[in-house]
């Protein structure tokens, strides 16, 4: 990838003259297809560009400029990006290479307790066997860094090996001297940015992170130990990423003026090229197919290259299939709560006291204050009816019925005279909430009768209420649940492999952040800042499993990216830490689905001796691209010249199952057989026993059902069989068995999730 | 002293049936007139008071109980208080032994970069001279402890010396086991509060601080080391106390139902008996002569005992004769402000950056908004008008005229839609103020020009703020000067000696809290708690001069109070870090005079070897007060039995001077002349030469101009005499100079302030 210099006088006249009619095009190549004459694809590429000038120039648009390169791509994958017309487009596509175009695309954005939820430790497992990732490099793909966080900081880090190849990048406010031993790379890439927004001013054109998103994911991945931080007094402690001594490279393609994919692709092409061993891809996007998808594209180069791919399964959850990235060369990763609580301690004057929720950013005093209940009040739904609100007291607002927006709820107590609130709701979304300018504590309906009782009854009700307070291990709720907001497959763009992969902790998770944005507020016009801040969402969730890989890849260096994954995906945890199946934020605390949770939450010690892994090589995911019923030139575009579809097969060798019937008017039927080989990476001879639980409706088959390794590296092959019947008609049910292999007289199980349920139509 | 236990029920019905009648009264008795029947003072006291309740017994007030004992006195000085009629007190009065009564009055209220402000520090000097207070006992008598606060841990203390009397007296949520190596004791006494109030519930009847300002008073003097403190991220560091290596016992004598000099004076005779070596009394209250201030007396008999007093000046500056407390065995403090800023950094879009003051308590982003300048709105003076403000953006509000409240303006911002304010204003009181309850940052006329001029004259007026920060040694004022509200001699009690005798640190100073009061607001309702927070006033200078005083016993245990004293006076700096004559906050920075800041700031490494010193013994306190042409028993209620006045003496050997003279219609006149021994504390022989500043109008003659000592403890006598002609007439007119005795060939210098000033006539 290289960044090709727009030219601002031409540029500018191209944005008055034809805005309108050009846009800018991400084009695939077949590199294999490049005359010997050109040195280097970057002049291929813009040879061919400049042949269409010629081609498309009529008099109608003789003030145009010729179509102008943005980007030319040549480590993930081979291309480059162009702004031009819809006519130039169509001459492109006539040229010698060219294998598919489709217009840029806009992307959406989608710690610290967490490493001791994942049972990482200094005393035994993968963070001494891997010396907590030492020199493997995690490249991040998002808003950038802020290189001044503590958490970067290089500290303890060993010099950087010589194999790497990236830079540090400077620009504004970006001084190329800000890297270090830990941050060994930082660039920027936004001329995608500039093609779609022609004149626009980029507010910081640089690597540094204006948004804080990039550093918030980076730090989880790999920040360095930092004492004494806290978002504002909750979640207190040294902070540390998964991986404390991995390095890391940033790549920032998302910017306040816009993001689009040509900048995501140009990140990761230079990832690539650079020498990252892991890239963490916290970015959502929506895409129907993968051969449309370029950061799956890339993502395939990038794997080929020996890299694993880490990448949010997007915020677009609870509802069945609304995950897009359905890539199976990444590890797409759903998001889940942590065992931590903020709290909110009502203490009534009865001595009751009731653990809520709260997030309120300062430590206030709320200390035997009266308590009022009134049916009316409590409403709380304007400024008039709570100015009838005792003076300096307590009130009481009933949210059971969610009448009232919570952030006016909180506008309205604000311009109150009342000192603090007990919020009474239902709704999980409210219940933790990071939203709270308002000193005040949010119960459940449940907890709110003794409250309203003692309230309602007592001659001088009082209460006090303690801040700042942090719980951990005995969160009200079983931990990990899968976040409500976290995507669910099938996935869109390829629905035959289970994705999600895996769950990690993606709920408010407290990592380092560019210290200038607000992140938090109090009263209705006082916007807070602080250097450690809480996110949720699958992008938080993503580089602990990017860390987690990172750790893997320094115990096992000779581990394919499969190899990880799989050692991950066997290992991990179906059961929440009340022995429990995890359960489903969005779906009122039922048992999750593997839709929801993959393979379940990642065990980052267990994966470091999965005892089996399931392996895949590039020609793996070739033939199963090849049997993906594209074009020529589709397939192309993702496999590439190097390889060809002499062996096309659907069934790769993943560790998980996902079988999809076609809803039938009566009984629905499926039979689906899948191939797969395991390898014993334990040490020495082992016996391995199947146990199945079948999904519901469902009979399993599985042949062997005993595999017995004589010795190290060996492989084993079985098959499993899924016969599906159901006469619930057309009625969308998914059900989830398991396949465990057991070993015998040894500590081994390698699971692997089975899932049945409907092929999604496309709306 | 020893606490009377209260009989409720007798209690209850004396409240329903009698209470206006009665009240307590403090008296005095002359203890060498107790006849030898008696084993214990107490037990006279009590008989002496029931021998009145026969007496006073008539029909009218049958049902009227006897006067009841609160407290009995025995070591700070002699005697009881006790609810009582006025007919009992007159019966009272003609009981032997009796020498005054009066009654109860009321007390009311009056640290961690000051210690590198006075240069205190591990190298060399008084710190490692006195091993930071080892063992010296500091006595506070104020409103309790936060025995739990980390400044209160004993790390690093040694064990407690045998000679210590004191108890942990255990309470209301206050376990005896509270006390350490670190605080010593902890004792209670309201029972004045109790008889003043009858029926009253105390809210903590224990040693515990309810208020906070005896925990900072506390950690102020001798305060552990506490690493990353703060005042909501203002004035950041480790905190200490000024002897960190000395132990504490804290006596309350302070309530939030009151605060009553009997319950004082029980407090310090208890510290006395109990063994303290420093008492730091940081109270104020209002009595016009020494004979009817029980603190006075009480603190004569602590310094009888070897014991330094040191007391703050009060809060009721910056007028003449605003100070009370003429004790001429006490140090007087007064409180001036520390080379410390807090900002509020304004950063306007043309670059220019003016450093106001703010202390917003939390972390606001203020980044590149909208700067508005607009006449009408810049009065900010209501709701209405602040809607009409641009929403999210920042407003000018013009306070030069101080129209509006500052708290009022703040809640009309936090009601508007405005993220932050720059408020214009030259008075320093707002432009120090420390309640800030909105973004905003104060700056002066002088500034505010720059700003008004760019946000009226740019198109797109741009402005960023920064809080939180704290800058050092660079305030826009020098420092130290004396703050406004620092009460002004002469004193009022007895003008004969010059007070305040010395200033300390005592504006914004950072010390430990009560962690749950309120010490902070954000919008209008919404209250903030710290464990370590701002406090300014004369009760904080205060504690800066025990604490040194501790350094100094440590270093010369030797010393008597008065030793201390004057060689904290004679070394104290009259110029502030310009090298300027110390300035008045109370006068619009003109030179201070000694009446504001006695001898000037005190230097405490210079202290540690002052050369000379002006000692004196109980001796020359008692022929002090024996000139005052106070009546017998008066007198003998201050120095009570063991002494007579064979010898009366206004002419204190004290390292001050102050002479003051009758206002007249025409000229006046004055000559006033002074004696005066001192002690060579140097090592050997030395020579001083004097060098005298004449205050205005005044002739100054000493005798002898030079001073040989042969060796050490050597004592040379000289005169001084002031000869003052004005014809001013009938104006107040203050004149300061001062008398310094420089060693030759050395480097001791020996200063004492000289002030001429008019005699106050009580109104």
């Amino acid at each position: 990838m290289e960044l090709i210099n727009a030219f601002p006088i031409l540029f500018f006249s191209w944005f008055l003259l034809a805005s309108a009619e050009r846009s800018n095009y991400i084009v695939h190549m077949d590199k294999s297809l490049m005359p010997k004459a050109f040195s280097s694809h970057h002049y291929w590429y813009s040879s061919t560009l400049e042949a269409i000038k010629s081609v498309g120039l009529t008099s109608l648009d003789a003030h145009n400029p010729s179509p102008k390169l943005v980007y030319t791509y040549d480590h993930a994958f081979h291309g480059f990006s162009a702004v031009m017309s819809k006519d130039e487009l169509e001459v492109l596509k006539k040229s010698p290479g060219f294998l598919t175009a489709y217009p840029d695309g806009i992307v959406t954005l989608d710690t610290t307790h967490t490493y001791k939820f994942l049972s990482l430790n200094t005393a035994t497992g993968i963070w001494p066997a891997s010396e907590y990732g030492k020199d493997v490099i995690i490249g991040v793909v998002d808003t950038g860094i802020w290189p001044e966080s503590p958490s970067f900081k290089d500290d303890g880090m060993t010099e950087i090996p010589s194999r790497w190849k990236g830079i540090c990048q400077a620009g504004e406010e970006f001084n190329s001297s800000l890297c270090n031993k830990k941050l060994i790379g930082a660039r920027y890439f936004n001329q995608g940015v500039r093609e779609a927004n022609p004149g626009v001013t980029i507010t910081l054109n640089s690597a540094r992170d204006d948004l804080g998103h990039g550093t918030h994911v980076a730090s989880t991945a790999a920040g360095n130990y930092v004492d004494g931080v806290s978002f504002f007094g909750y979640a207190p402690g040294t902070a540390r990423g998964v991986a404390p001594r991995a390095r890391l490279a940033v790549y920032k393609v998302l910017w306040s003026e816009g993001n689009l994919e040509s900048d995501a692709l140009a990140g990761i092409d230079q990832a690539v090229a650079d020498g990252v061993d892991i890239l963490s891809i916290s970015l959502s996007y929506r895409r129907y197919g993968l051969y449309e998808d370029p950061i799956a594209i890339a993502a395939f180069g990038a794997t080929e290259k020996g890299i694993l791919v880490s990448t949010s399964a997007g915020n677009r959850g609870p509802d069945f299939a609304t995950l897009y990235k359905g890539i199976p060369w990444a590890v797409v990763v759903a998001s889940g709560t942590v065992d931590r609580w903020f709290s909110g301690t009502l203490t009534l004057g009865n001595g009751l006291s009731i653990t809520g929720w709260s997030l309120f950013p300062a430590r206030a005093t709320v200390r035997n204050l009266l308590l009022t209940y009134n049916e009316t009040l409590s409403a709380c739904n304007s400024t008039e009816l709570l100015s009838e609100a005792p003076q300096g007291g307590i009130i009481i607002c009933n949210q059971s019925d969610e009448t009232t927006e919570f952030f006016l709820l909180w506008q309205y107590l604000s311009e109150s005279n009342v000192r603090a609130a007990i919020v009474i709701t239902e709704s999980t979304r409210i219940l933790r909430s990071n939203t709270f300018p308002f000193p005040g504590v949010v119960i459940t309906p449940r907890d709110a009768k003794d409250v309203i009782n003692y309230a309602s009854t007592s001659t001088d009700p009082r209460a006090t209420m303690d801040f700042q307070q942090t719980i951990l291990g005995t969160d009200p709720r079983p931990a990990p649940a899968v976040s409500g907001s976290s995507s669910r497959g099938p996935a869109r763009s390829y629905p035959g492999i289970l994705k999600p992969d895996i769950m990690a902790p993606g709920v408010l998770i407290l990592a380092a952040n560019n210290p200038h944005s607000s992140v938090a507020s109090i009263a209705k016009n006082i916007f807070l800042t602080s250097n450690y801040t809480l996110m949720s969402g699958t992008s938080m969730a993503c580089p602990h499993i990017s860390g987690i890989a990172a750790l893997l890849k320094a115990a096992h260096p000779d581990w394919s990216p499969a190899a990880i994954k799989s050692a991950m995906m066997t290992t991990a945890n179906p059961l929440d830490n009340t022995q429990k199946p995890i359960k489903d934020m969005g779906y009122g605390y039922q048992d999750a689905t593997p839709l929801g949770i993959g393979a379940g939450q990642v065990d980052p010690n267990r994966a470091l001796d999965p005892g089996l892994i399931y392996d895949a090589t590039t020609l793996d995911y070739v033939n199963l691209v090849c049997a993906m019923n594209l074009t020529r030139e589709i397939t192309r575009s993702i496999i590439r010249s190097s390889y060809n579809c002499s062996n096309p097969s659907s069934d790769l060798n993943y560790p998980s199952f996902i079988a999809l019937y076609d809803i039938q008017e009566k009984r629905t039927t499926l039979s689906q057989k899948f191939r797969r080989t395991v390898t014993n990476v334990g040490n020495g001879a082992a016996t391995y026993k199947v146990q199945v639980k079948s999904p519901k409706d469902s009979t399993i088959k599985v042949s062997p059902e005993t595999l017995v390794f004589q010795k190290k590296y060996e492989k084993q092959s079985y098959s499993l069989t899924i016969r599906y019947r159901s006469y619930s008609g057309p009625v969308s049910v998914t059900n989830d068995g398991s396949l465990i292999w057991v070993e015998e007289n040894g500590k081994h199980t390698v699971r692997s999730p089975i899932v049945v349920t409907q092929r999604v139509f496309e709306e």
